[in-house]
């Protein structure tokens, strides 16, 4: 159900034909209100794609009434003809909805670089306008996924409201390329600048802390609508806590299914000077392929992981550190520590914790490893 | 022959068991004056290994008489026991030359966070040091490979003097990890200051631009020695050249020998507000692992070209971006140009031209693909 568990949220999703498989293509999730508070993050990547240049204007104002999706083609550098695409989807949607075309925000997914079909969309758009349903959820879901294997989809209850959300992203998270796009629901009453800032921090903890592969998208968008229906008023603290549940569910489910990984690596450095040295030294070990390849190959390389730690401008004694891999500090004091062949590697899940003894800020960056079947999927996605 | 070619330098390499192939792993090279300036640049990560630390003091004044090198074992990431054992190496070498062991050079490669057993080090420098001669280049340059496939070697003759070089490195490239050891030696008779220019000069636009894997050694050293025994000087400008020309040829060598690699992967971006500019979108290509499995897959996929610029700094307009892969301009104006068909990725010489049309400064990076034999060489390096 995910994005429809919300009262007031409608969705569906169907195959239109952009998809050469025949698979589900394209989605649509209404708000029905009343109200109609939304915030959205875009990819900081400065080449973005036509559906987030479109996307941009309609959020300004804090109002979105539906997001419509498509998977099949991201409709990037596709020129103002793309552009012209993304527009006329956008108004498609609001005709069918008696709305107007600025309320709609909409995504794209796929391939860079190819044009979309435009009277097969504009077609489409009548087709899952036929199908909205407050049990469109799943659906929905489904019709976002490129190389995605499973659907992400949560819900997380409140006393007297919730948020559902769906993701799609397989790769080039960083939290950037392939594409990630995020729908998350709510039923609950929330200001617009209420929700952005919550929106925001649940974000900045969850999805900007993925780096599955260093690599940043053109098209990713995080969109939350705020229906008002159940009539409560949560905190803001409240608030956040639950976007920040919801998104963390939608981030580790993103990672758990990125492409030809082997191993979920979860970055965790501590006593830092601050919480962004954190995360500048978890992201540095996230993107170093030594580091990557050497989990790939179960091999507890803390060198390459010190490496990394000595490229980031963070505070620490480069004579100084302590490096454990799930569990066992296998370096301390820039130096060997325990024996690393105690550290057994062959779990899906891989803990490397930082000791910086600099402060006591913390933060954890999550990754993945470097394996044979990511340089396939990635050597044969295109062509 | 490569360093004993320009006269006034000796040199040898060994087997002295720290590999345990029993393959050579300890060089020497010896300058003979009349006069001893030098020139050495070091990797710029924080986390420096042993032979660093120590070489950085001895560089300073700008005499350096000799360089030992070891592979087998990077001393780094040993603490103070490893730390003693490039000083006492230097010791050694130091008596049995009759000099100062302040001007002794030490290198170290191989594993991090691995000792290296001080005895077998000390009675190797006696056995290299008996086999000192002006013919030594070329077992010097085989005793320090590592996982290099074969030897880099070169040699710039000029009008009266000459330039010699031999290096390795075989990833990690960044200029960096898996460190890049280079000695370089020169009979022109050139002060230290003169020499330090020049070779920044010679590596800013050389190693300083190879990033085959985006990964940043701990043990990077390239040092310079000027014998002045052909009693010429030449111009700095004539200088700069030779050592570029020198400093060129082996990061071509370094390139071609990469890790795994399948393909060279040269990046010129051209039209750019400045050269800085140039290698910030160079190398945020080169560090791309979407683009890099791309080109191993022989895909022309300039959306992930785009979407890495999309990243940068420079000075461009996100809609006029011009992209080349092997001469074919398959993105013209941010979007589709030329047919990626047309385009030929099976040579291992691949070049990518980026037109960011916003000044006249241009730059090239190079770098590899990214290959299941990378991930295979990386993951089963260590344990």
């Amino acid at each position: 159900m995910s994005v429809t568990h919300p009262a007031g949220f409608v969705a569906a999703g169907t195959a239109i034909g952009l998809k050469s498989t025949g698979a589900k293509d394209l989605a649509l999730v209404v708000n029905q209100g009343p109200r109609f508070d939304s915030a959205t993050v875009f990819t900081s990547n400065r080449c973005k794609a036509n559906p987030v240049l479109w996307s941009e204007q309609v959020v300004k104002d804090g109002v979105v009434k539906a997001v419509v999706l498509n998977s099949g083609g991201a409709n990037c550098y596709t020129g103002p003809e793309g552009f012209q695409t993304t527009h006329e989807v956008a108004e498609a949607v609001a005709s069918k909805l008696g709305i107007g075309a600025i309320d709609v925000v909409v995504c794209s997914t796929g391939l860079i670089g190819l044009r979309n079909d435009r009277q097969t969309l504009l077609d489409g758009v009548t087709a899952v306008h036929g199908l909205l349903s407050a049990e469109g959820g799943n659906d929905a879901a489904e019709a976002i996924m490129t190389t995605d294997s499973v659907s992400k989809q949560v819900v997380v209850e409140r006393d007297g409201w919730s948020v559902g959300g769906m993701a799609k992203g397989a790769g080039m998270l960083a939290p950037a390329l392939a594409t990630m796009l995020v729908v998350i629901t709510t039923d609950a009453e929330v200001p617009a600048a209420v929700l952005d800032k919550a929106l925001r921090d649940a974000t900045r903890v969850s999805f900007d802390r993925l780096d599955s592969d260093g690599c940043q998208s053109t098209n990713d968008t995080v969109t939350v609508m705020a229906s008002g229906a159940s009539g409560v008023t949560p905190t803001a603290e409240e608030l956040t806590a639950a976007l920040t549940e919801a998104c963390t569910s939608l981030a580790m489910q993103l990672l758990a299914d990125a492409e030809g990984a082997d191993h979920e690596i979860a970055i965790t450095t501590v006593n830092a000077a601050s919480e962004d040295e954190a995360v500048e030294v978890g992201r540095s070990v996230a993107r170093s392929n030594l580091f990557k390849a050497a989990v790939f190959g179960n091999d507890p390389n803390w060198g390459r992981v010190l490496a990394s730690i000595g490229t980031t401008t963070a505070a620490f004694d480069p004579a100084d550190l302590d490096v454990a891999m799930n569990g066992v500090w296998v370096c301390k004091n820039s130096g060997p520590g325990e024996d690393p062949a105690t550290v057994d590697l062959t779990p899906r899940q891989v803990t490397v914790t930082i000791d910086l003894k600099a402060g006591d800020a913390e933060a954890t960056v999550w990754t993945n490893d470097l394996t044979h079947a990511y340089v396939h999927e990635n050597s044969a996605y295109s062509s």
